[in-house]
């Protein structure tokens, strides 16, 4: 079964009578690695929901030109979510770009938390960055996921709570003994409003510190249990927003619309 | 904050007098790495449920010996989870094993299914089989899981199929375009019985074949569908086991008790 090629537009690629020509490195990519030929059938997408068909109408390594034969507008998923991830050691956070786009994250923020390790060098952040945006980008192509989702730059935890909107459904993945299933939560009613952004902050592997936890909560997150056992950032981070899109859709799907949402 | 080092008693290793001495693997690890000393306090578990606080009696690089203060049985979470995982290529399958024993699965089985990828040596099998085993008892020690999952052996993913018990709960990770959220199939009513076993299977990159797909139907697996993209396998595992827990969890506590329940 041979799969749908996607390529990527980055902002600034303009279509021009139903072309647009690719960025070097998608080029590249398409003329060197996926060997593309005249007449093939390609998939870009801008990161933004704009998906279209197309064939290739040139091949030169350094600037594919393809034309489009078919445009779709996704519509992203809502609730919206923005993913607080206390950075781990090595390249951990490479694999945590790259599931959370999967899974379709709006946003993902990297962290430094009282507990967090490693060095705090603005040059290597940057650099890090850069390769989580093209990690992003190239799990948008093999999930099908039509929107990149942004990668921020590193935060202190403080910067981060203290920037998020009051509207915003809050949750933190916590080992308190008085954290709950999100679900009790949902059930007690502790949902002011039908939220339309959820963030999740899930902390280090050494655990948030008390007053951390105390900042949280002050802000509004809710402390929630996923399971019994101590799960490594990674698999926080899969497990907690894969319960909480679960339990928020459905949550969502049983309450009456507002006025304002489309 | 210093963590209460955990150490797993293998099969063999008995209680005299309140008193155990570890294996030269664990014994290694705690003299030489951790570096512990007389008096240390540890926890010990048997992989089955036995969980015990003790103090280190005596120290040397090959046998450890601990004298049990305070015991605890654990109870194993309900539904059990068999989680049938198509090897993917590379290393990937050890962190899937990792990830599958911090949310606690009873049973995992590496499947060769039409489109796996990578060769069908014996004898690298069992090694890997072996290495997926430690990787399975340092992740219960991390996540203080008390139940070390049974590593199967690799299979042909029809033998697997067709050696499942049919009072089992059978999910089945799916693209297909009737595939339903698991909620959605428990709404309906398609869970005969209160199910004590559930089995999830989550097919290899390129997808289960029509084939495989329709012998697992045939066999009572649900066809369930997890979100709008395409997952890569080690995402699929924590994201629909994650799912899976959250929701017959749920379902389960609204059914009424069956008599032969415990």
């Amino acid at each position: 079964m041979s799969r749908l090629h996607r390529a990527y537009l980055a902002p600034g690629r303009e279509w021009l009578n139903g072309s647009v020509t690719l960025d070097e490195r998608e080029s590249r990519h398409l003329a060197k690695v996926l060997r593309v030929r005249m007449g093939d059938e390609i998939e870009t997408f801008n990161g933004r929901g704009e998906v279209r068909l197309t064939s290739v109408k040139q091949v030169s390594p350094k600037a594919v030109e393809l034309k489009s034969t078919e445009e779709r507008l996704m519509v992203p998923s809502s609730p919206a979510f923005e993913l607080g991830v206390a950075v781990p050691k090595g390249k951990k956070m490479d694999e945590i770009v790259r599931q959370a786009t999967e899974m379709g994250a709006t946003r993902l923020v990297p962290l430094v938390t009282n507990r967090s390790e490693g060095a705090a060098d603005p040059e290597r952040w940057e650099s890090k960055r850069e390769r989580w945006r093209i990690a992003a980008i190239e799990a948008c192509k093999q999930s099908g996921n039509a929107f990149v989702p942004e990668i921020e730059k590193l935060l202190p935890l403080q910067d981060w709570l203290a920037a998020l909107s009051s509207a915003t459904f809050k949750i933190v993945a916590s080992l308190e003994s008085d954290a709950l299933p999100l679900r009790i939560w949902l059930n007690e009613g502790e949902v002011a409003e039908r939220p339309k952004e959820v963030a999740l902050l899930v902390g280090p592997e050494g655990d948030l510190a008390p007053e951390e936890y105390g900042t949280a909560r002050s802000l509004g997150f809710l402390p929630c249990a996923f399971g019994e056992n101590v799960l490594r950032v990674d698999t926080a981070v899969v497990c907690a927003f894969a319960v909480a899109k679960e339990e928020l859709q459905a949550y969502l799907a049983t309450q009456p619309m507002n006025q304002s949402d489309d």
